[in-house]
């Protein structure tokens, strides 16, 4: 096992990595302070890992929330139905939340943790890659609008953790190769060498190797962990983690959260804002082809599906990082580095959202 | 004008008191970042201050949403109309919300403002003797649950609040004593002195008078930011301020959060745990006589309604204050000091509970 360090002061925390540790019953026990325990997860992620987790809670009391599968569940409507479900269950303020799942379970079982009687100790034990290596560190929680991602949340960190990579073994092929997107996006903003390390290691991580899932997965963390060291509350420099989103989430959005997974938009979205960040001249050719080449090369998708620009800029728009009526974005100016810029001119916005199928030429 | 500051480090913010403070368009400015504002207030307020702020505000984009009166709009449905309309207005990040109203605009447009967009900035304006003693300091914003009131919420800190002690005059006689509820709280729990001059001036008060309100809820404010300052987020001492509200909450919550307005609820639940901390020997008779007193000079309600034991105990059982299954309350020991206890014996806090109208006996 690995432990990689969020440090955040009082409300800092460990991501511990690596195989079976579900079963480390002391590890999870450390993290506990109550007798209550309620267990978030969802239908698909029950049946296979709830037992292994119970398992561990021995002695302690444990209500378990099961919901519905998929990215449009993360709205208000499940957000109150946990909170009705815990005020029945008579939770009080010394309960610990365990999401047990992948980003959808995470992120809104830590937005229910942040708000439940104003704030409960919560574990995060993310069962998708992406969610290991992204959506559970950091503190992000949240829960969809209709009229766009995560619009409504909280920064609320967890009391740690928890990512078993034997778990990685149950996903499906699309959604682990979602997962690597966002690895892949960690070379692109932050790390060359890691950049080249994964598409050295393609072969293995798609065939979750795991001594490459491992690393591959310490590494993320660490680099995540680092930048929301840095800035926990999106004021700044944490916006990088955001590259490829914005066109990522306006694709999500727009095409109901369901045709796509969050991975292969971010990764259509990565395309995008490679191309965008050559159309301005900051990133070589050459660069943005690797990057791409990159993406295809570990199962994603890389055109985007066939939307106009007007839906695509009014997605956009709804965006976060849109800043009194301007929209940022995150650029790539070489594999390894990235600005976050508001210095494009439309007409180069505009000829990457026409690009649609040239993007797709190898 | 007079300012209290809430010293939480980098989150700290100015209480600013005094005779219309509405009109104090550089004050209120130097704590708004954007150009976009939304006020939240409601059909009661609205037409009376909503002007007077909005000439406040000229040349920024300023949207407003009203909501009906009463707390039973607090709720789950209210906060989502509010995020859709901050929505549908493309409100962003650097927007700021205002909460004008009282507590109950002044918690949910604070819990909007934690959770929209993973916190947006908000300025509390409030408009109610009970808002501007105690809801709007200290960063408690919730919404309320059918199984219990604020269950719902977050610690979230405002950039500034303007208590404008003139738009008191508008309150009615109930709401305005319901106010008067908390200033005696804050002499209960931390001040023998104070309570003193509550007994002594309260016939100015109660007329109204400028210089007493103001210093009322100056102290009062004083008294509430250092026991903030101490504990934010309710870990420890923070929970005796709420002296009398676990009974109070009961209270509201059994009769539906209509018959009773959250002042006078607390009020009849300071003299409950007035019965019950001289019934337990912690306080002399003659203490929980004088604090009845206090509460029926100030025009309150001292007779709690006819409800069964058991209906109160479980209401109470919802408290936030419940701890691993146990019933906490904060007890005075004197006038001027209180504890947080569980100690107490089943059949004395049963007693208190059967009391009912032998409470009403002066």
């Amino acid at each position: 096992m690995e432990t990689v360090k969020v440090d955040l002061g009082e409300r800092s925390y460990p991501i511990y990595i690596g195989a079976d540790l579900l079963g480390e019953t002391a590890l999870i026990r450390r993290h506990i302070d109550g007798n209550q325990v309620a267990v978030i997860t969802n239908e698909i992620v029950a049946p296979l890992y709830l037992e292994a987790l119970r398992a561990s809670l021995g002695g302690l009391s444990v209500d378990v929330f099961t919901l519905p599968d998929g990215e449009q569940h993360k709205n208000l409507q499940s957000f109150g139905s946990i909170m009705d479900f815990l005020i029945a269950r008579r939770h009080n303020r010394t309960t610990t939340l365990i999401a047990l799942g992948g980003g959808v379970v995470g992120d809104i079982c830590g937005f229910v943790a942040a708000t439940f009687q104003r704030g409960v100790n919560f574990l995060q034990v993310p069962t998708t890659l992406l969610a290991q290596v992204d959506s559970s560190v950091g503190g992000k929680t949240a829960v969809n609008h209709p009229q766009g991602k995560n619009l409504i949340g909280a920064f609320y960190q967890p009391q740690c953790v928890l990512a078993d990579t034997s778990v990685l073994s149950s996903l499906g092929k699309r959604e682990f190769s979602a997962g690597l997107a966002e690895v892949a996006k960690y070379g692109v903003i932050a790390d060359a060498e890691f950049f080249a390390w994964i598409a050295d290691a393609a072969d293995r991580l798609i065939a979750r190797d795991d001594q490459a899932l491992s690393y591959a997965v310490r590494r993320s963390c660490e680099i995540k962990a680092d930048v929301v060291a840095r800035d926990e509350r999106e004021s700044g420099v944490r916006a990088i983690l955001n590259f490829g989103h914005t066109f990522g989430h306006a694709l999500e959005s727009l095409t109901g959260y369901q045709a796509l997974l969050h991975g292969e938009a971010v990764a259509i979205g990565m395309v995008m804002a490679a191309d965008l960040s050559a159309r301005v001249g900051w990133l070589s050719l050459d660069a943005a082809q690797r990057i791409k080449q990159l993406v295809a090369r570990l199962g994603l998708p890389v055109c985007p599906p066939a939307l106009s620009n007007a839906d695509m800029l009014q997605a956009m728009g709804m965006d976060k990082k849109v800043l009194d009526g301007k929209l940022r974005l995150v650029l790539a100016t070489r594999i390894g580095e990235v600005v976050i810029a508001d210095d494009f001119a439309a007409s180069e916005l505009d000829a990457t959202l026409s690009a649609g199928n040239s993007l797709c030429d190898g």
